[in-house]
């Protein structure tokens, strides 16, 4: 099992979701993703999910809760899709998952899978916790709820065409380095690996795309194709967040020449 | 077994302590209840300690390490409550198991439990670890030391009744996302739920308990029961440490109506 | 298997090197040293590696991940001695184990222990996971590749002798308390635990060593032998860092009297 949250780890909430794990499922493993999606950023967490779960074995549960709306009347989701499973809100987090060949989305509502009693704020431990270590210690899937047909998708992560040549990303991620992530991908830029590029970011322009991180000289603004696949701006020895001044969701724009 | 330290996750600290637990129990496993208390903050510690283990299994074994008597006098404990473990320093991080009924409480004195050089500076991996490995691997309990009747206890977590309808608490965690949980309870504060109430923290009031935190306006600062089951303040996208310049210890005030 | 890496937590490196590893090994466990080592300091990834590999059970894979270097043509070892295995990259993150007698150092180039596609910026993902998850999972370690007799050695730890009396050591970590770890120990400075001492660092000098991080006044910067065995400087309620303005690699000199 994985958990992805935005819960952070100075506090007890990941803790505790792997207490009831444990006392549901001691015999299940859990992977942390990470717990530092910041805060309510659904829109991030979604995308750090869509970079994870392929990684893990088939049968995997991933539980991902950046839930603004827990408390609400949003829906509780379970998805199987690809063989692996998917728990969380239904609030787009779980976008890539829900739309899947062969997904198949249930709404959470088997009272029986949850805990006693559910908090207005803490569904992570009250309901995604229980219902995943059910899962995975091989409840029958359909138990979970009813199916749904309307889950909440927050549409593609490709980027925009803005002209004949040109096209407008955004930032997706920022990793620990400063890294700037970019959905700028080969799936979404065609030619951008076969031809000349040049990228627009904050007040900069850079030409062309580098092998590796080194590439650049020190304090150097430089895009490579990331880990993830797809344009990633960098710094040799510093932060390319920094240096540009963008943050997640910034507009980063290529030009194919 | 689960980890509560202060030790924060950049250090090795964390991960030693693993390893001797590896050592000597390899089938057990380890879980993070967190290890970002604050540095020396033993009441913190006894408070987020409180709100976690009865999540886990009955048996689990509990390390808890915010120590800064470590290499004094201070006696090292091991307790039974409950039906699972605590092992730690004799500072009051173990209150609330050392006060449960039927608790046996128990001085750490066994050598043969312990490292063989125990250092005076870190006694989570010389100590700590190595007991409660034997201890979760089926060591008897009792071999850990002799019983001890006057263990640390730092007092009630309730707050204060500061008039006929007029409690104070205080501030006893303050999480990831700047909501201020406090130690007012429906236990500590009869009626709390029953009647309106009036909070009062830092320079505002807070008329009633709201439901979910996405009840408040944007920036207005909310109460409502979190999930520990009492009081916290929050600020609907934002952060109520932060609106409110409160800090760990800080006072609430309430007044039921 | 432990991992050791400057990736942090907030991203997903951490947990994708899991699923990899869990996806070819699912029966192994994986402990966490740190992923807070400072991005790229390689030395300071070699400090902590080796003040952590030895507390883990014979057998222990250690995947340690430091690499300014990912994508060039810096080589990937796997390394067994002392009963354990290393697994990195050869830029001097492994020059403990490296150097450890009789320790077997082979250049990691079989593509068949690999993930398919190996990305110029991701080692830790499709090199060095995978390759770990082989060896944990009972691979034949010299299957990892051919042996290589220079890998990269950045020197001993030791302080330099400046004087008759006199040794010039550093800081080689700083914890997460602000202490200030360095490499002076007994086996660097003779007589450093059997006469009294003198150290200077930053613009004080601290006399003598102090048996408990709480031996001194509130704010005085005293020395003690830490955990590691070796001297560390500390402020009781306080940071070292903080007081001296001393950080990674800052001289600490040492005066035997």
């Amino acid at each position: 099992m994985t958990l992805l949250t935005d819960f952070g780890t100075s506090d007890n909430f990941a803790g505790v979701m792997k207490g009831v794990i444990a006392s549901i499922a001691p015999e299940v493993s859990v992977v942390d993703i990470t717990h530092d999606i910041l805060p309510q950023q659904v829109k991030q967490g979604r995308w750090v999910l869509g970079q994870s779960w392929r990684w893990f074995p088939r049968g995997t549960v991933h539980v991902a809760v950046v839930d603004p709306g827990v408390g609400t009347e949003r829906r509780a989701l379970a998805v199987e899709a690809a063989g692996h499973f998917f728990v969380g809100p239904d609030n787009g987090l779980l976008s890539d998952a829900v739309r899947m060949e062969k997904a198949k989305v249930r709404q959470i509502t088997n009272r029986g899978w949850m805990l006693k009693d559910v908090s207005a704020t803490f569904h992570g431990r009250d309901v995604f916790a229980p219902v995943a270590a059910r899962v995975a210690s091989g409840g029958r899937f359909a138990a979970a709820g009813g199916v749904v047909a309307d889950a909440t998708y927050l549409g593609p992560m490709e980027p925009v065409r803005t002209g004949k040549r040109f096209w407008t990303g955004e930032v997706v991620h920022v990793d620990r380095f400063g890294n700037l992530i970019t959905n700028l991908t080969p799936a979404g830029v065609p030619d951008l690996l076969a031809r000349p590029a040049v990228f627009k970011a904050g007040f900069q322009q850079i030409a062309g795309l580098s092998a590796t991180y080194g590439a650049g000289k020190p304090g150097e603004v430089i895009a490579l194709i990331g880990s993830h696949g797809g344009v990633e701006l960098s710094v040799n020895c510093g932060s390319a967040a920094g240096a540009l001044g963008l943050v997640l969701g910034s507009p980063v724009d290529v030009e194919i020449l």
